[in-house]
């Protein structure tokens, strides 16, 4: 089924380029996708043109100049950008022209805008930032929400995520029960906030496949396929494990760096470190999705490269292609006649 | 200036062989300390007569044959384990015998054992988990509190850990003034909950050297001396943190085996990849003090090898070497006084 996808093209930190890269990359990859590139014709056109040529009945451009910057408040994106690429793109899905869009732009402002624009759908009071981890078990992720949509989450905001994670999961994972867990600093009963303990309560007594508190290491553990956590911490869980990735990455580096020998064994073992670097790569994990919304919307990192930000627009894809808002929709209604 | 540290020998998932040879371990290294090992005597004296016949005069044996187990509730530990190796250790704390005390038992014991025998400082009024994390800076480390020990964190408690956790830097890293941080979703003054936003304001005029808002990555940025946290996100963010090294660890190695090929360039590459594996080793960080009590307890994580236990008694020994316990006494009253 054709899918038709609207993608910002100017919000990045590394601007058009990267994501007139990746669109092309979809393209070439996917001949059931359509692509809107919203941004500056005069950037986009003579790019496609060139490279884009044999797809071209698959792409079109949808023209403004207005950008919205990474240090743009909320506030200021909301009431004075609204031909803004961002906002553009958002009011495609809103009128029905995309079925979903992708943004590199930054947080603050894609949520203010998309949460505007496209309203929650009836019975989800906030929307959630989602998204999909790797774990230890081969092939299997693992979804995570709230990244930090919301801060101060109450109890029917955090089963209002549960629902629509395991809705996101059976449409993405096509699992049919997915495991919910709920993120907790241990598993006994006794363990917990007393917020968390009542949404635990209220999860036992739902219709969700629900298995009781998981820990952070949960995240890569595969032991569920949801893990629902209030938007602060998980937004602080998320920049924490970029963190150490990043640690990492750097720590190795310098040890490739640090002497004459090590520098010849790091080349002979080229093909073993490429090989490693893309195995581990966080790139293929990029593209979080901000559920709950009348639309899907999926935002990439700022920063994304070429690799990163095809993943986001292939998330999109995936996303779209299933009739997710109208799904998400109904658990929420049944979930709510629950109570 | 000798100092004389407790050692829990019999708690941890690997028993006492382990303990014992962490133990050996850090009297080779250092022949200021003496040790007090906590257990029994009929398995801890063979390996010690055996292998530390010269430092004979720098440790003690104190006998009992009772363990806290890993799934020993608190409550339990607490009324019928009186005479446990855990209890016994920190008792010596308690009695003014040993300068701090090591364990590697479950941590909902010891935290319910240390403030029962030890309770909190004056002003303090609970104690928090602090750990230290390297970052990208080189030689520069990170504490950040608290990691689990209070849920439910008030915003006076979190205060107290800020002071807690600068006093701490300042022993450990030697900063004259250390630069204190505290956790939120994003840099700006409009983020975050209520109580963070409360938080920040006491820290504003308080006469730390406080930076304002931290996120989850500056955990390993080396912007901050000291990063406050909340014990819910930070025990998330903890795990968060150790579940992603055990994916990538993980990932690497079935890189490593995928093919003949790869094996022989792994073979090839062995004194890199040996190298690389002590440099982002976890092990050279376990430890994690419990602070804001009267006396020092150094938490092991309970699967800790011989390396991993062994940096958690020099982390005791560190910290013990200087009076500590005044200092934040000092401190949190005169905080106190400044509110």
């Amino acid at each position: 089924m054709p899918v038709t996808i609207a993608v910002d093209i100017m919000s990045g930190d590394r601007g058009a380029p990267v994501a007139i890269q990746a669109a092309l990359k979809v393209l070439q990859g996917n001949n059931q996708v359509h692509l809107i590139l919203v941004g500056d014709e005069s950037v986009i056109r003579p790019k496609m043109e060139r490279s884009g040529k044999k797809f071209q009945d698959r792409w079109t451009i949808h023209h403004t100049t207005e950008v919205v910057h990474m240090d743009d408040s909320p506030v200021h994106v909301l009431r004075r950008k609204k031909k803004s690429s961002m906002r553009l793109a958002i009011n495609l899905v809103q009128e029905g022209k995309a079925h979903a869009c992708v943004s590199a732009g930054n947080t603050g402002a894609l949520m203010a805008t998309a949460h505007y624009v496209l309203k929650t759908i009836p019975g989800v009071e906030r929307p959630a930032i989602v998204s999909a981890f790797p774990t230890v078990k081969p092939g299997k992720q693992a979804l995570c929400l709230d990244l930090g949509a919301t801060v101060d989450t109450s109890i029917d905001q955090m089963v209002q995520f549960a629902v629509m994670g395991s809705t996101l999961a059976q449409v993405m994972s096509d699992v049919k029960e997915p495991v919910v867990g709920l993120m907790n600093v241990g598993k006994e009963d006794i363990k917990g906030t007393e917020s968390v303990k009542a949404v635990h309560e209220r999860l036992l007594h739902s219709s969700l496949n629900y298995c009781g508190y998981v820990e952070g290491n949960d995240v890569f553990s595969g032991e569920a396929d949801v893990l629902v956590v209030d938007g602060f911490s998980g937004n602080v869980a998320l920049k924490s494990i970029e963190g150490v990735m990043k640690y990492l990455m750097n720590a190795i580096k310098s040890v490739l760096r640090s002497s004459p020998w090590l520098k010849v064994l790091a080349l002979l073992a080229y093909p073993l470190l490429r090989r490693i670097k893309r195995t581990v790569d966080p790139d293929r994990y990029n593209g979080a999705i901000l559920l709950g919304l009348n639309g899907i919307v999926v935002k990439s990192h700022g920063g994304a490269n070429k690799v990163a930000f095809y993943h986001a627009i292939q998330e999109a894809v995936a996303t779209a292609s299933q009739d997710m808002i109208n799904l998400i929709h109904d658990r929420v209604a049944a979930a709510l006649q629950e109570d």
